[in-house]
């Protein structure tokens, strides 16, 4: 395979998906095989995916023969494969260096809790298998988790980590975006809804916005409550 | 605070909190200011934690001024912040790198597959909110994962990323001996146990080797069906 070759499978409104994508824009790196894949049709589990990704998840990547399928490992790989390219995503000074991995890291936490909620019913396809307590349970911890990123928030004009967009912003913006998506409190969350309209103009955030949200019927309020 | 001061407090037995001890050993960096702290006696959400870590979770690090908490992340930081000293974790070779970079994140997957199994009763304290559903779904999930390591296994006298001992290993490493630990079947998994056989002796390894699991009874097998 051409050693510049980019294959990226995605699903459009998946979390990780979208961080990648992102990342992908900020580096100015072009994907050369773009595949968008459904879930709905199962088509994380065909044969394309499996082949470079035994979980049969999204999204899938390879780089030439280099294989990286989890969404953070890909950010810190494009970075590193691309360092002189586009935005440095990763600062050179360490204090931010220091934030941008503790809140990189922690965006990973925020978009389980977020899944634990939203896709709950898919994870117990039988009615009879749910609990009404781990519903509560996951509920109740996506409320402690968006309640501590309230107080994550930077100022208008700053990022996550400092004064910079670095990947810190890549994986959070997604799972805020989905916060906010899904309904959030505006009241509740004035600094996180800050945020969220301060970036959502961004080139790169906006050129990468996932059209399965454009195009949704609005109303999808499931985490109003949270 | 002085520059050089290290704070790290830790529980014995968490595996977040032995990658850390482990990066820490192979950087050779001295922790100056070492706590060992007890989540039976609820000390994780003490003053002196929530001071710097505000989820109320172990580990919790501070590098003069610089607070990460995430054990993850503090890897990364430890490996930027003391670049020339001790093994080098990150590789230059990029397809390395790639590789370490995804088996790096998808020891966290492990690890959280691992502790849904073997914390379920924590999580639910109340016995009639308990789901066999869940428990079930749980154990099956970490069936699926562990056979996806067995895969990842190499051969003895090479890593999880290659050739050498990086990241990807200082946090599966923990993961894995706490699958042992817990009775993972020799059987099924013949490549994660040379793994382990292979590593237990490593220098580092044995020298941060948790306190509560020497210590402990022997005969958990919470995890020998899996």
């Amino acid at each position: 395979m051409a050693k510049d070759t980019i294959t990226l499978m995605c699903a459009s409104g998946c979390s990780p998906c979208w961080m990648v994508a992102l990342a992908l824009c900020e580096k100015e790196v072009e994907v050369t095989d773009y595949r968008e894949l459904s879930y709905e049709k199962q088509e994380h589990k065909s044969a394309q995916v499996l082949a470079i990704n035994p979980r049969g998840q999204l999204p899938a990547f390879k780089h030439g023969d280099i294989i990286v399928n989890n969404a953070m490992a890909i950010c810190l790989y494009l970075e590193s494969a691309f360092k002189s390219r586009g935005t440095q995503l990763i600062p050179d000074d360490i204090e931010e260096k220091a934030k941008m991995y503790q809140r990189f890291q922690e965006a990973d936490t925020l978009r389980q809790k977020i899944g634990n909620v939203l896709f709950y019913d898919w994870m117990y396809p039988e009615e009879g298998h749910r609990s009404v307590f781990a519903v509560k349970r996951n509920s109740d911890l996506l409320s402690a988790e968006v309640q501590l990123w309230e107080t994550y928030m930077p100022k208008t004009g700053s990022f996550l980590a400092g004064r910079n967009f670095t990947m810190a912003d890549v994986c959070a913006f997604p799972c805020i975006a989905a916060l906010v998506n899904y309904g959030l409190s505006q009241k509740k969350y004035p600094k996180i809804m800050s945020y969220y309209n301060d970036l959502k103009g961004k080139t790169s955030i906006a050129k990468t916005w996932p059209s399965f949200w454009i195009n949704a019927p609005q109303g999808n309020t499931a985490l109003k409550d949270i």
